[in-house]
């Protein structure tokens, strides 16, 4: 009898891609953020004031993934030479080959840092590698204090994880000490850093970023 | 040759089970609502308020979904006896037969109304008919006043649209008439209520449930 091939795992396809992605991100010594957060949470404004604070001190470029529409890549595209928007319709995750066809419209090679913004998602962006060197989770205190313990796959894979839009804290029920217990209960380790990227409030994310940046 | 069976579309599949949900709620008399929404854009606070302005009016149960925790059950537990919690783990919707299954914890017989919370994000869960006779979309100020445009199938099939948070308009950069301008660009006949879910403002969202509730 035929032997039928079976496409056992998907995300085993997507890992092959990755690793050639990772690879030649190596080779053009540029270090890659994933950047995953809600709908919402400000991802795009905190690449707006990320990419302000860079300028002249590190070559940046993004690839924006959204299901519809090129509005966070034209608001990138003000201060960044390097802005790629992928629209990905029904689907509701960046995959590693979509990087990779956006990787074949930039210049990699004159890049210091890409920015990859996921699609607005929790969940399924965490499961797929994009040959990033970090997975940062970004979530918001207008989101409420229970998104990490809701998440808890983002918040054991990210590098460093933002809490953002702190300058809402007194409007919203937020408890930080709920949030930072459920992330601890997790994840002992975890890194957090809290921002208000809309009032430009991101020195320590800035300070995590440059070192890693620098030293590729 | 052997014919090799191939499941072609699991959407079919997904929709064969919808229909009998359909048909089960319809014999039960129950309206069901489906509420989608991004994570924190309010649909377990609006549901707490929900399920206290109906108390004694109408006879309400919860099906929701979340990839972990059973916080939004015990949440809804308080003011409604029917309550049964999905979690959907790495899943980033409900689908048909996790209703189903869910639909065997509860009598829904003893139901007017049966809410199913949908897991927070905007995109998956839109494809995915569950059984309900209203589907519902939430959208919250907090997430910016491009969520509409950026997400233009649950615009496209939602019954009615919900714009949550409406409190925190004077803390937030929202323009209503750029988001009233996104929907009506997709859909001119698009219905949209606004509300404070944390506040208990939700009395149009009540008017628009009720009669829809008391007719089956």
């Amino acid at each position: 009898m035929k032997t039928i091939p079976v496409v056992e795992n998907v995300l085993k396809l997507n890992d092959e891609v990755a690793l050639l992605n990772r690879r030649q991100f190596t080779q053009a010594g540029v270090f890659v953020v994933d950047l995953i957060g809600a709908p919402g949470s400000g991802k795009t404004a905190l690449l707006e004031a990320t990419l302000k604070a860079l300028a002249g001190r590190c070559r940046t470029g993004v690839i924006v993934g959204d299901p519809a529409t090129s509005r966070d890549g034209e608001r990138l595209g003000r201060y960044c030479e390097q802005v790629v928007q992928v629209n990905t319709g029904h689907g509701c995750h960046l995959d590693a080959n979509q990087v990779r066809q956006a990787m074949g419209r930039l210049n990699v090679t004159d890049l210091d840092l890409l920015f990859i913004e996921n699609v607005g998602n929790l969940i399924c962006p965490v499961g797929f590698d994009l040959g990033q060197n970090a997975k940062v989770g970004l979530f918001s205190v207008s989101e409420g204090d229970d998104k990490a313990a809701k998440h808890p796959h983002l918040v054991l894979t990210a590098d460093v994880l933002l809490l953002n839009k702190i300058d809402l804290l007194a409007y919203v029920s937020f408890s930080r000490d709920r949030f930072m217990e459920d992330i601890r209960h997790l994840r002992a380790d975890a890194e957090v850093i809290e921002l208000a990227a809309s009032k430009g409030l991101i020195k320590a994310w800035i300070d995590w970023l440059l070192p890693r940046c620098r030293t590729r």
